[in-house]
């Protein structure tokens, strides 16, 4: 009763937060703010004019199975066309290894649903995507975070902690990796890492949970290739999405895992939506099929780039002495260390007086570390503002350090 | 890990059951199968030509934000239009009442998640939506059946419950009811009834859960004023959705709650999927706004009038003595009754060979009980397939009872 209501909430929902991130969203609408602080795709990407005629052929030609309930695993077409491409990354699956999702936030929360008891242990990066931990923290998990070194998450910590589990007749669910572009980080882990880890879980028999949803946004360098791929044996779960490739308005994600996992995620899926829907399901199908997809994908890799480019630029003729930045290969952020002796939160207002937002590093961080971290999104605004923003959060950071 | 993977499911996966229902609706995939198992809405009722205007105007007015991330609760003026036809109805509420879900399983989802630890109890009917207690099962619910009389959920029952309840220190989560044009008994349950239940409830200090998704599709009679709006104190939380009322394909619902209580279900949302397509949500408020809803609502309306007119003359017909059925006022399902001894589940693969298909009673009685009953749905296929399917029916019926 409305009344008691803190006292008859689940346990765990007494134990849920609001998403620091989406509260901070809220103060960045003044539209003086520049917003470096979500994750948000450029607006100038989104193929509003090929989306009309695309919308209208699959309301004309296929309507009443668009606008009616759909299977819980998704449009069989879709899937195909998802499959496709991940087989020609190497990927030895077929639509039946994949589950679409209501985006992939729903892929982490089902992940939660269907191996998470309260008090279950999972591995997540320090940093780690705020998003993930906030899926997990709702089915009342005990994170474990493992440090980071220039290669993303460190596998002699991995082996460290699940041997030290071990001892104590405890495994982990789950390894929760982002390996390319990691967010917040922006590091990509390369294959021999990816490799190490994989013999480390298989060993230990722990899956590992692979959220890639920047992966085909590479600016330079060589694309490494998925935990999925690599392992081949179905003990890597991974989850992709169309939020940051194509548009995130759909809410079309999906998860990719052996025929026996996805099972239990449409299980799952079934009491949670029924269904993502059909309609907009059926408009990203018929977008890849008739080609779209894949120059639009282009277009805004080249967009990315150039304005990571703009930002890198800004970062190294505004930023003082003491500041670092990762140059991420591809994705959205970079990830700004600060002094260590600085915060970064109490550098988050003074910024919003400026009129400059970003995401507080300490958020990304199950321990509550990385006090002196910043992420900054690149993607969303343009390039003039990049600069102009980069510009007046160095001045924040130097006003700060005196 | 892919190995083990049936032990370290968590223990509410171990509980899932895949929906009996839709697992039954793949068998009816058969074109020659005359299907009364879904809930689906009829297809003709799908506005598919002004969706392809209110699409296409969407994109092109307001096309950036529809397909960028939106927020949790929902769009802004989505949520004043369908709070606007409430209020109409006597609820005192605004917009802020109001969270936007990915249909209303998701809400139901969410209720789990948000009040139920593994073990609690909720009060459900005999019989109750299977979606609901699928939802709630997922959570690990301990759930009570409540007989039924003509009028519903009987009040006394959840009184000697509560009561019962009581004396050993325990209360329920909530009291979960779908009082109008009930799934699957298609009994809607009188104001004095509702009365009843909300003075029991607030004696008891336990939650009511509205969940009304057809309200407005009634054919005769008079209305039955919501729970919400006769409590409004704040102890009833109400579900809605368009999947009935205008198209299921675009997975819409709502939560309607006390302020305290919708700002729960928005934190439990961000980590289930961050937001419900605005994409979607533009295209229904928009469509709200030109006026097309109110006038193919009525359309709708009397196409499920006709339909169910049909299969009651089709059902006085052809049914043998012994067999008895529910006369709802509106929604899609009727509620068929056989002698006692009979078992409707061994009468399901008979029907199928004679190429008529329908749900079991069973699946709807969290006690296991109903074996005699089954559902009946008129709203999707046509006036002459539902005298045909009731024909067939009505044969396998009575070669059962010789």
């Amino acid at each position: 009763m409305i009344s008691d209501l803190q006292e008859i909430l689940s346990i765990n929902a007494k134990g849920m937060k609001k998403s620091a991130i989406r509260e901070l969203l809220k103060l960045t609408k003044d539209p003086e703010i520049i917003s470096f602080a979500g994750g948000l795709p450029a607006p100038e990407t989104f193929p509003i004019d090929e989306l009309v005629g695309i919308t209208t052929k699959v309301l004309r030609e296929d309507g009443e199975k668009a606008l009616q309930y759909g299977s819980t695993e998704g449009d069989d077409r879709l899937r195909e066309l998802v499959a496709e491409n991940y087989i020609q990354e190497g990927f030895k699956i077929t639509k039946d290894n994949i589950c679409i999702t209501t985006a992939s936030q729903q892929g982490l929360d089902l992940l939660g649903k269907i191996f998470i008891n309260r008090g279950d242990k999972v591995l997540v990066g320090l940093p780690s995507y705020l998003g993930g931990l906030q899926a997990f923290n709702a089915y009342g998990v005990e994170m474990i975070g493992i440090e980071f070194d220039e290669h993303g998450m460190r596998s002699d910590k991995v082996e460290e902690v699940l041997a030290d589990l071990k001892t104590k007749g405890e495994k982990p669910k789950f390894i929760y990796i982002i390996p390319d572009f990691q967010n917040p980080a922006g590091v990509t882990m390369p294959e021999f890492r990816r490799e190490e880890i994989i013999k480390i879980a298989k060993e230990y028999e722990v899956l590992i949970v692979e959220d890639s949803p920047y992966k085909q946004i590479r600016f330079e360098g060589k694309d490494q290739k998925s935990l999925y791929a690599l392992d081949g044996e179905g003990n890597v779960i991974n989850l992709g999405t169309f939020s940051k490739i194509f548009v995130p308005g759909f809410r079309i994600g999906w998860v990719i895992a052996h025929k026996d996992i996805v099972d239990k995620f449409v299980m799952a899926k079934q009491g949670t939506d029924l269904c993502t829907s059909p309609f907009v399901q059926k408009i990203a199908a018929k977008y890849i099929e008739e080609g779209y997809f894949a120059k639009s994908l282009k277009e805004t890799i080249q967009n990315y780039k150039e304005k990571k480019e703009v930002m890198i630029a800004a970062f190294e003729k505004y930023m003082p002495e003491g500041v670092t930045w990762t140059e991420p290969e591809g994705g959205l952020f970079l990830f700004v260390t600060l002094p260590e002796y600085m915060d970064a939160e109490k550098l988050f207002p003074k910024a919003i007086e400026k009129k400059v937002a970003f995401v507080i590093g300490s958020v990304f961080h199950c321990d509550g570390s990385g006090k002196n971290t910043m992420r900054i999104n690149f993607s969303y605004v343009n390039k003039e503002k990049n600069l102009e923003g980069v510009k007046r959060l160095a001045e924040v950071i130097k006003a700060e350090m005196k």
